[in-house]
């Protein structure tokens, strides 16, 4: 039995019907987060949870807040937080920035739906991201990816998009033929050093 | 002053002028290899050591040995291991399977370059990976990529192959556009299952 | 010496410093455009007058209008349609939509560069676009690439993006390496069509 | 109605339950071979006939011999030559090589599949590629690839590789996502000129 700690295959993720972000994609975004292993962290649009296990696996000495609206989604968090046994993450059925009030300060933001409330959850960002701290947002629809450069150009914010593109492999009967999957667009962002 | 624990950016690293494996391309290759907080790892070809320094802070109950031949990459490895304060990491001058003596058993492998000695190193990864260990290696070199995968094949291993193609944004006076990196190949390698 | 009909390498065009739409990207793009033998077509933003070229080869019963404001790219394209041969090509110095006046209906319109002005070229584009008509864009910058799907979505179009990432090959004492070029957007678009 | 001349959609072509090649891909396969009006072209494993009948509309004073073994395949490239009224189109049933005996000299090659004849197809190009010739071909599969790419070394052949990545955009109520599709090579070779 495989006690995972950092790299957790798709699979390995209850799931049910809810697209889950690849784990390409997934590893990326943690990465660019730049996680610390007290840092506090929310996690918007969780989904299946899988972004969010990882930080709790991370952030071991933090905390990790999932936000989210549907039903599915959140018997999926739960059951994934139990799977992994992370006890430093906290659900909550919400639609952001509703649900929000309790968190008086986050180190770490990721945005991975915002049910086209990207203007208030950013609102919210800026009010409680703390000193130095990191927003990571991942994207597959285009108008949203550019609602939140605007917001961040306007907001100042030091910024950063990335878009990955992942093939895999697979083999029949000894060749292997590389199949495509959809293109992500990865933006991360951190409060603008001010000028003194 | 930031503490990283996970998710280190390039230019982080004390580099010189060796090339470094892009932060992107260095996490996917990370979350491949299934890391535990145990594990013991071998980094075949570090280079800058920055594989070897984030395998350092995940593992870090474990013990990483990074082996590099060329004399300029040793002493970046030991400056970045002194930069960011992994102990568990040990820095071995040779050309590997030169030098791999010492090393009882390995849990995870990493191949980040092999100098030409793709059939040695794998025969010693053979004989000295641990029970569901796994190996990854990356490669801009297709005919490379190619006698890695024969020998897997002829292996028996369970592998996967993937892709991975990364733009950046630049932004020029309020402009985004997207710089395109040299795509990279990553493989990841686990023995296949017997049958009884 | 080699008569060119179609498929002209990027070096065999006379190019200055102006950087050239990379050839898989001008080839695509003339596909997108469905060339007839006798279109009629614009070519907004001409550049080196590499598209314009391809596009007199291609429709040898035709006419192209190459539009560029800059007076080298003007110079360039001059000598690239004697290069070529071409004597259905005609040059106009002019930042689009100025400049157009003399041109009654396009059957193709082509846009390499707006000059901030995709809003009034898309104006004269929808007024003088003949029925069955395309519209081609390539697109390096987010922003403006968004300007134009906004444009479209507004004045009732049926278009596609593609978003196209080429590598090519270099190859160094025998091993074949993978270069990443910038991936490039293009758009192509046609006139809904009206429910009667 | 539309006389196409450049550009033909995939979804004009008659195609059965054969795999097209994609647009982009063939475009991109026609521009490397740098056809001339009066080239005499031969298509090796030509599928539904999409890129025969691209040949066959650019070389419209050469000939284009379309090689398919499969007996779908025939009837298809036979429905597109119809469709699209190419008369310099001839369809040959044979495993390439053999069925190549009739055709003396060729200026272009085009290698869609091979049936695991490489080695046997390119001996009879070499053989009977004019001066100046040019093959090109695609593959899917990495193994092909690269038995491809070593035997143009091996008989001294200037040669190009790329990879092509393709995302098209899909519209969802206002939103556009992109969707990747396989990446594909594609390689181009020309004799290597004598030293003399």
């Amino acid at each position: 039995m495989n006690r995972y700690h950092f790299g957790i295959p798709d699979e390995e993720f209850i799931r049910g019907k809810v697209p889950i972000t690849k784990e390409e994609i997934r590893t990326i975004t943690l990465s660019k987060l730049r996680i610390d292993t007290n840092s506090v962290i929310v996690d918007i649009g969780a989904g299946t949870g899988s972004i969010s296990v990882e930080c709790a696996l991370l952030a071991r000495e933090g905390k990790v807040y999932a936000i989210e609206v549907a039903e599915e989604g959140i018997d999926l968090i739960n059951a994934n937080k139990k799977k992994f046994s992370v006890e430093n993450l906290e659900v909550i059925q919400a639609k952001a920035p509703l649900g929000l009030e309790m968190i008086q300060s986050a180190d770490r933001i990721i945005i991975g739906g915002s049910k086209g409330n990207l203007p208030q959850i950013m609102e919210w960002a800026d009010k409680h991201l703390s000193e130095d701290g990191i927003i990571a947002a991942n994207f597959i629809v285009l108008e949203n990816l550019m609602t939140f450069t605007e917001l961040l150009k306007n907001m100042n914010y030091d910024w950063q998009l990335i878009n990955v593109t992942v093939a895999r492999s697979r083999s029949i009967g000894g060749s292997t033929m590389m199949e495509g999957l959809n293109p992500i667009y990865i933006v991360s962002a951190r409060r603008a050093s001010r000028k003194s």
